[in-house]
């Protein structure tokens, strides 16, 4: 059997959140911990994460993306002033220059768009970006990434971009912007909660990768076009849409038992369980469950049988690794319900985590160190050097 | 005073290159040992540098670019016939696609080089770059960070980029290609050692970001990307060109005493001293050292006379802090003497460790596991929600 674990690792860790610092780690950092942050907190033993001391069950249903974002980015969540002036700072970015548009274009409608998204924001960071990361250029970055991508993806359906609408909030101006038409109010809602969800997740690969470059005194693009590749990695980022394939393979409710235990017993590929930090169910996953299940009843039927039989399986078959449903299995049901295509699901995955990301880049150059490890070296000393002409 | 550290951090660390891990490391993870590795070891104490068991003293002045490469790869240095191989591969990469041309035509005269870099990287991994990092895609890599640059140097001056020469080694092809002219043979000397020296630097922020990137099974160009933003920060790949600013503004050797005096005791740019690792002399600067005295015979009388005041001023005012030459400080004078202009010097830099990054990538993949650390929540908690409409 191999499990997508996204935002993690591919075996378990220990059981504790506590840092283990004991012995070097040679391996994944597992347990060493490698900043301070009062951005969020991963509790896997608990199952919470919070975000700037709130519970993300008290966010996911409640709040916008918007609101989220300015908690994550100023620490409190914003009263109705503040969250008016952050939409107008929002909507004030919502362009693309047109060289950036330039690169966009020269890209062949096969590209990744992870790769697309990628080298929009790097050439937007060429042409836009300069000195310390701030808050405003967080702003910038983080109105730009659905442009990027909606302008990436209609010009390879053979589309022309959109202008983006400024009475729409982040997550319905993305869903305009891929489609042409005004969402309707669940897609917008069942997006917006993905986006809660998913916009910070403690010391992640990715955010690691942004504060790294941002520990250099590089530029905020340089930090988001590094995270975005981090992302990418199907180990990180995840393979969402995989989760979708699984689905209509399995097909029925009645195959779903058989395949499963095929799949666990002979090495095949069940997606959507288990996860590097949560020893219990990630609670991303409760919210995105719900979601779900209003979202797509239907489809919804098969999902939830098979993370049952799935979660059975696993506790007969593989007892004390405690695998549970991680935010992959839901969020692929989610994001196919609002219209997205299996491929835009790890870039809308940027969409919301650049706000994290964003976030963690402006913490650590607040109070900067160049994170530089040691290596311990494995190699050959001292071998005796020969010249070209005697080898 | 405040110091440029390339390749480092900004303030002293342990002396040690031992793991520390007694306690959390929260700042720059120093003395926390990240990875093992077969390909290089940075000897902080005894002042060493050591690519696959060959001293860089060894090195420096006796091996190709592409001789070095291969040894950071394959681990071990090539015969001739495996060398020609090699250069057969260079060479038939030596080409930019036209899609990624657009790209570089597309960036303003204005854009940083560093940026033009990262964007074109990234470009050219969103057309050419799928699955797994190989040693064919190292090499595809390492061939075209010459090309790239040079297409938007090039481009910036007006000027039509120039095809590749294959009869030329990866060093003259560089120069040919920035100034349409065969270079000197002692200035491809020059900038061939200056490329064998920076090729490799153990676990270093830039090769750490690429190694976490290649940890989520990202693509090879994600990782290359990541680094070329994490070396772009003064921090890491510091600001050479501000050495040769420095050496400028002190102008003779009459006013080096005063000048460097004012700067250490009140708060001047002192450039090109002090290294988080080296707490003795860098090995790379003794080698630039050398190769800057034969370069620039007249230029050196100054940059040798600041160096030695600065050494015994920093040793009387600094006591204890161990600040010695680091390979910024003649690499500037290294690279101008070769034609380069300022802003060139940390592309160029890019275009040494590209090698590197790509070893220690393909290094990662070949024994996986996430980078994945933790990080200690300082955050509140339990922090009552009040809707927006109460806010």
């Amino acid at each position: 059997m191999s499990m997508t674990i996204p935002d993690t690792g591919n075996t378990p860790s220990k059981d504790t959140g506590v840092a283990e610092t004991a012995k070097p780690n040679r391996g994944g950092l597992e347990g060493v911990v490698a900043a301070t942050t009062a951005i969020s907190k991963v509790d896997g033993t608990a199952g919470r994460l919070i975000y700037r001391g709130y519970d993300i069950h008290d966010l996911a249903r409640t709040t916008s993306f918007e609101e989220v974002a300015h908690l994550l980015w100023f620490g409190h969540l914003p009263n109705q002033q503040e969250l008016s002036d952050l939409h107008t700072k929002f909507v004030a970015q919502r362009t693309i220059p047109d060289r950036v548009m330039q690169v966009i274009r020269a890209l062949p409608a096969e590209t990744e768009p992870m790769d697309a998204l990628r080298t929009a924001v790097s050439a937007w960071g060429a042409l836009a970006v300069s000195g310390k990361p701030t808050v405003d250029l967080a702003i910038a970055a983080t109105a730009r990434f659905p442009l990027f991508l909606a302008a990436f993806n209609r010009l390879r359906h053979g589309q022309e971009p959109l202008e983006a609408r400024p009475e729409l909030g982040h997550a319905a101006n993305y869903l305009y912007l891929l489609s042409g038409e005004l969402p309707k109010d669940e897609h917008v809602r069942g997006l917006n909660s993905y986006l809660v969800l998913l916009a910070d997740h403690g010391m992640n690969a990715s955010t690691f990768t942004a504060r790294i470059v941002a520990s250099t005194e590089s530029d905020i693009a340089s930090s988001l076009v590094a995270a975005v590749g981090a992302l990418k990695g199907p180990l990180h980022g995840g393979a969402p849409s995989k989760v979708q394939d699984m689905l209509k393979e399995i097909g029925t409710v009645e195959n779903a038992e058989g395949w499963i235990r095929e799949a666990i017993t002979h090495g095949g590929r069940l997606m959507g369980f288990g996860h590097r930090v949560y020893k219990t169910e990630d609670p991303r996953a409760e919210e995105l469950h719900e979601m779900a299940r209003v979202a797509d009843p239907q489809g919804f039927v098969l999902s939830r049988h098979v993370e049952e039989r799935a979660l059975a399986l696993l506790a007969e078959l593989k007892p004390g690794r405690r695998l549970y449903t991680n935010v992959e299995f839901y969020s692929a049901a989610l994001m196919a319900s609002v219209g997205l295509t299996g491929d835009l699901f790890t870039p809308t995955f940027a969409v919301s985590r650049c706000a994290g990301w964003t976030a963690h880049i402006l913490e650590q150059v607040s109070n900067n160190r160049l994170i530089r490890p040691e290596a311990e070296y494995t190699g050959p000393i001292d071998v005796h050097f020969v010249s070209l002409a005697e080898r």
